[in-house]
């Protein structure tokens, strides 16, 4: 761990300046400042004192509601807080933009705050800091998000590829034979994996792989609308979704143009959100354990903070079969 | 979770016929205890008086050395030891054979013993209890060993697609093209999944798979001495081994040969065993950090019996760069 005396080195000025430019005295220049917080960041040091006197943690949040109880992050910032708190930490929750990001590197901020360490939910590739993640040495963990090689990061999240498996066998246990994706676009790390994840699971089970059974846009209900014909035309009698919000979507747009959920069309979501007990009808869906998720995601950081080189944690991503899912249609709709 | 009552309905018998199957009486046959631990194990039944009684978890061990210091297994129990035995548990560890776990299926031993949670080190795919973690309902924990979708057992192993795509970089940095791999037989999960490693590796980096490159065997001595000058033919210039013990007899191989490491063949192993550091010419390896290991079987442990459904925990695998590899030579030896 550097000291303040490997950054006065560096920089070639005394400890007296670089302690007071870290502690945002006013006689030092805002240049200086700078340099000497981007020095602490790029030397590992960590400020010892201040991390003594405020056992505290972050959960940096985009992209994710999490204030209802109802929504997708609120789980997961729960399960996350009843573990941290049980043992003496004060976890703080920081909503962030991109432009936040680029104003203030992740390191300068964890620095300057004393935080010893944070949980980064619902960033995409785009993030600024995704970028400083690469190098950074204070313990991070990703949900939904991975980086390579730098083993102050850990990833956690569910298994993708053993939920899509499950989701592709029950349907050709059900006569399905052309099966479909509907997804966001493949700018987050998740998506790319969810992606690859369904035609690994295709490949497996010895289906037809076809980018005609595909559909990927960024707005859910435009691009429901416009995928669900088009599958439909090809002879899709089963789809899968990357989020619950897009499957519950196709059952709307479903309902509006009199196709039969599971009887002509067969729907598959990922998350099970509270509401999709009570869709109409109730969704088949990839549960992702969002308290587990939360947990998990504090086993990581105190594995990072203990020197446990994790890479990633994956939770199990079992199958709740409800009822939008059924016996495929007698023949396909060739 | 089951209870005596339930397993004497199941069986129709009385609860104390069950109380004392459990219990092993001597005035109940041993073909009725039989049926009732076997009963027992499949309805997910735990004797909580004997749990209580006992804050007791093992770890099963074969084909594996861990009694002294410089063997593989040492670590990877100390570090589980360590976690664990500052939370309260005794750690029993017990050496097991095919022939024991064909006797005495694992969930009868558990109960049996009281057990409540199992660490599973050195497994491979044709062990009998493999089948059975399929199902089983106990707290399990595998190291390099991986059973699909049921949410009692999580695993734990290092990264090796991290390890070998690092591995082949290095490689390619060094002007290597043709890059082979001698491993054991494809019999054990964590040799599969080198294997598919180092063809996503090639793949990735863009690099000729030749099945000509690859040497499978199972006696270490008898393959390294098979295959290093059948691959030095078809003009590889580097090979990944998928254990430090085949990467060192590959070393006394090439010395005997008066085969250059690594002027003429570049070597890189997996594990960074202690004796690496000291071999003629240091061996380039991927590291298994087995303390941090034996730490995160514990940690996964604690997630399954928090009912957290963990899959996988995965451990970084950096490459420690030493004198086995080096530029590749002037010109493929074709």
């Amino acid at each position: 761990m550097a000291t303040i005396n490997d950054i006065a080195a560096r920089l070639g000025v005394s400890k007296s300046t670089v302690s007071k430019g870290l502690n945002g005295a006013t006689d030092v220049s805002d240049e200086m400042k700078r340099k000497i917080l981007e020095t602490a960041v790029e030397l590992g040091y960590t400020n010892k004192r201040l991390l003594k006197k405020e056992q505290k943690i972050c959960i940096f949040i985009e992209n994710m509601d999490f204030e209802n109880s109802n929504q997708f992050g609120y789980d997961i910032v729960l399960g996350f807080k009843q573990m941290a708190e049980l043992e003496g930490w004060t976890v703080d929750i920081i909503p962030v933009t991109p432009q936040f990001q680029r104003e203030t590197p992740y390191g300068v901020f964890m620095i300057q705050q004393g935080y010893h360490a944070s949980f980064v939910l619902g960033f995409s590739l785009l993030d600024p800091w995704m970028q400083e993640f690469r190098t950074v040495r204070i313990p991070t963990v990703l949900y939904d998000n991975y980086v390579k090689s730098n083993p102050h990061i850990a990833s956690v999240g569910c298994d993708s590829q053993e939920g899509f498996e499950l989701a592709v066998k029950h349907l050709m246990q059900l006569g399905h034979k052309k099966i479909g994706l509907i997804s966001g676009p493949l700018d987050s790390y998740i998506l790319r994996a969810r992606y690859h994840a369904y035609l690994n699971a295709l490949e497996k089970y010895g289906l037809e792989i076809n980018e005609n059974y595909i559909g990927l846009g960024y707005y859910v209900a435009e691009s429901t609308r416009t995928y669900i014909p088009k599958l439909l035309e090809q002879g899709v009698t089963a789809i899968l979704f990357s989020h619950d919000v897009r499957a519950i979507s196709a059952l709307t747009e479903c309902d509006d143009r009199d196709i039969r959920v599971p009887k002509d069309i067969s729907i598959i979501g990922f998350d099970d959100l509270p509401m999709t007990a009570y869709t109409v009808p109730p969704l088949t869906t990839i549960r992702q354990d969002r308290i587990a998720l939360g947990k998990c995601g504090y086993y990581a950081m105190s594995c990072l903070l203990n020197r446990i080189p994790i890479g990633s944690i994956l939770l199990r991503a079992p199958l709740i079969v409800r009822e939008s899912t059924g016996p495929a249609p007698e023949s396909d709709r060739e």
